[in-house]
């Protein structure tokens, strides 16, 4: 795992080959960024944890028939996954009103959504991750009129899961960020991380706005106990999957 | 038309009542703001170049069938217009990539589209008039779907329209900015204006991709000879509509 033999360094990750072509190892780093790396930092001990807490919702989702890229962790910050072709999508699951989409509605923080809303977001940190209309992804080619309507059942299949998981931890899933690639066959299945870093979690057992929060917004917003919020998360997760 | 009697001042015009309450008076300016105000200015003569050329345009569209607020023209820089109440959407059509377009997708400047792109932005200062996906529209409540669907094809009737007309005067329309509202039988009619300010606009006997703006652009962009450029739209017009 030396530096040379980097597949990728993305913002939270390094992607490292393995003998098999097939299957990538995922490092997890505790690295920290937030509004497209314009603010970076380090969350101690966050690489482990994310790591752990994703692979447990990756087995969750599995076992509930849905495809990722999760295969096994050799070691607490690292994952085995399976090889795919990312789509360059960020597809975000809403079900209540919270970062950019309340700076961009002007919707207040914490509005309950009717249903949950599905959105696509273009994956390019040159451009700054914009706000895609379905028209403007047919149009830019990014992916098909099948493909997005698979994406949307799935993102909002994946939703019903976590939501009632993470309801049974005693914390609300306010939204959170999905990536898809295609595996081998050319299925579409989840890829990337679901950790605190791409959901924005609520403890249910708090009513104050800012102490309430789990997840990586506390570092965003500075508001402290980054690290504990995240093994807090942890462990409601190991609590309820025993 | 004393500063108490305001009705409403934007950017570009300001609105008067008048002795009848379903007919207002909308004074166009000189005024030039672009980025969302961020950048003012006063291009001389505007106001009644803007003013004459929305007016032929008006009357090209309502004699199309299209209804619009426009009823006359008492003076050069001065319109009646039926009052309505305005849908809070900046309807954008775009036939060929450009401004935020092209900031927000990496489309290069000047790739024509496959077909005309219709979109809708909130139309709110504060919010920096965000880019809107029809579910966001929905959500927020700014117009029902069948609304969204008329506004629609109202905008694609409109582009048809002034496409052809256009290449008459021998300028392509790259895309322009519509406004909507309701009227006193809450029926849906065009409001607002179309003018270079509202609509980019390339003259098609020039190939050098500065020289042939003739709209807002050469303010927007520092291109100079802003004047010339509308008095040439407004000649152009003028010598189709005859």
């Amino acid at each position: 795992m030396s530096a040379e033999r980097k597949l990728y360094e993305g913002k939270a990750k390094i992607l490292y080959p393995t003998d098999d072509r097939d299957i990538l190892l995922a490092y997890y780093k505790d690295d920290a960024t937030a509004f497209n790396a314009a603010k970076r930092g380090r969350i101690q001990g966050k690489g482990e944890m994310n790591c752990t807490i994703a692979s447990h919702l990756f087995r969750l989702l599995e076992s509930r028939g849905i495809s990722t890229h999760f295969i096994d962790c050799p070691t607490p910050d690292r994952m085995r996954v399976r090889a795919v072709r990312i789509i360059p999508l960020e597809v975000v699951v809403r079900n209540i009103a919270a970062g950019s989409l309340c700076k961009q509605t002007g919707l207040p923080l914490g509005r309950v959504l009717k249903s949950p809303l599905v959105e696509f977001f273009y994956k390019n940190d040159e451009l700054g991750d914009p706000l895609l209309t379905r028209e403007r992804l047919l149009m830019m080619e990014l992916a098909t009129l099948e493909q997005v309507e698979r994406l949307r059942e799935l993102a909002l299949q994946i939703n019903q899961i976590l939501s009632d998981f993470f309801a049974t931890c005693e914390i609300t899933l306010v939204d959170f960020k999905l990536e898809f690639g295609f595996d081998g066959r050319g299925n579409i299945i989840l890829a990337d991380e679901i950790s605190p870093d791409t959901c924005r979690l609520w403890d249910r057992t708090q009513t104050d706005r800012d102490r309430r929060v789990m997840d990586k917004d506390r570092f965003r917003q500075d508001l402290g106990n980054v690290e504990a919020a995240y093994e807090q998360v942890l462990q409601r997760v190991l609590s309820v999957v025993g």
